[in-house]
């Protein structure tokens, strides 16, 4: 990381995480020794910010009590659309009926999903995650959500308007071989997956996903793109 | 309704109601003048109990607590299945996730649901209905759920078994053109579509669904089956 930073080259940290802000996370990841600050961090929050803007859409929120602060900037009177993240406690039946009722109220219904997990595991077992709950409205308005974070394409796009950067000369290092390395190729960016983390070797033999290049570990891929410079 | 019982016609009443048991049901029914008893009600609980017995389940149940009593015979230690019915206030995140955990622990996830409606409306607003959380159930689990209740073709079956019909000398006389005319004629039944109720104009241009008959009420319906014996 120290690598890429004195070489000059533009970097940015895209992460799915969506119970926090982005400031929790990036305190974790200091904590562990890593050189980051928030304004490297892209997930799906700020980038379902982004779109809102652009598009003048004030949300009504189902999201974790964690990450309201993300969305402090951002109109919410008389909502014209619905953000669904992992609200964990927050996904109860009356907040449910809640978002359905906002969304199906509307002319055409805009669902804004901040990732499709099916379930995660935490300390007490397992949970149904937000694509679960993103499916269930989906059905009961007959509409098909956006969704926002990895592997969507303006999940990507958003990270490479923030660095100012084409997709063509930015590279993507991830160990998710649909969600890290399929979604930044979508995008017109090339993508090394790294052999450690979430890697399994049945990745290599993906139906769709084909790396340009694999690596070891981090360090292997700062060396590949080094010497490319 | 007299007029069938008195000319010996076998007679079931075929509804989708989970929110209580038959017994709330029927006395409504009698309370509106109609001369109807439990045994000749055919709903989602007691045919998916039919089927769990068949199938040797053993059910978690997520449904409503007026439900419940339905299963009352039915052995529900160390459950092999889920039945979710329309649980109304007992869709909590706690039960959703204990329901999720219990199919995504089995090898094979048997999920059966009491019906797939989207939503429905009461006197404090719409609320989401069965099919919004089977959906969510079915995309964490990656399972397809079976569905009692109209349209589907064992529910019809349920309800011939239980008179001893065979479908080509049964009729069925609904107002709903999917989940009552389709669903009977799915099943080899002819059926017969009141100009009451659900039914709106447009339904006799409908794509896929065409009744053997259209008659203004229920006092024809019985005429013309009469006249047929």
């Amino acid at each position: 990381l120290n690598r890429i930073k004195a070489s000059g080259l533009k970097l940015r940290f895209c992460t799915n995480e969506t119970q926090a802000t982005r400031e929790k996370f990036v305190k974790k990841l200091q904590g562990m020794g890593f050189d980051i600050s928030v304004d490297e961090v892209t997930a799906p929050a700020p980038a379902a910010c982004r779109i809102l803007k652009e598009r003048s859409l004030r949300p009504h929120l189902l999201v974790h009590n964690d990450l309201i602060p993300e969305f402090a900037e951002i109109d919410k009177a008389n909502p014209n659309c619905v953000v669904i993240g992992d609200a964990a406690e927050n996904f109860t039946y009356a907040n449910l009926n809640e978002a359905f009722r906002v969304l199906i109220g509307m002319e055409k219904p805009v669902l804004i999903s901040l990732g499709r997990g099916r379930y995660y595991k935490e300390t007490d077992g397992l949970k149904l995650d937000v694509g679960a709950y993103m499916k269930a409205l989906e059905y009961a308005c007959d509409v098909q959500a956006e969704v926002v974070g990895k592997p969507a394409k303006m999940f990507f796009e958003s990270a490479l308007a923030e660095m100012e950067v084409p997709p063509q000369q930015a590279i993507m290092i991830g160990d998710d071989i649909v969600n890290d390395v399929g979604g930044a190729q979508r995008c017109g960016m090339r993508a090394l997956q790294v052999r450690t983390g979430k890697y399994r070797p049945c990745d290599e033999n993906h139906p769709h996903v084909k790396p340009d290049a694999y690596v070891n570990n981090l360090a292997e891929a700062v060396d590949i793109i080094l010497q490319q410079l």
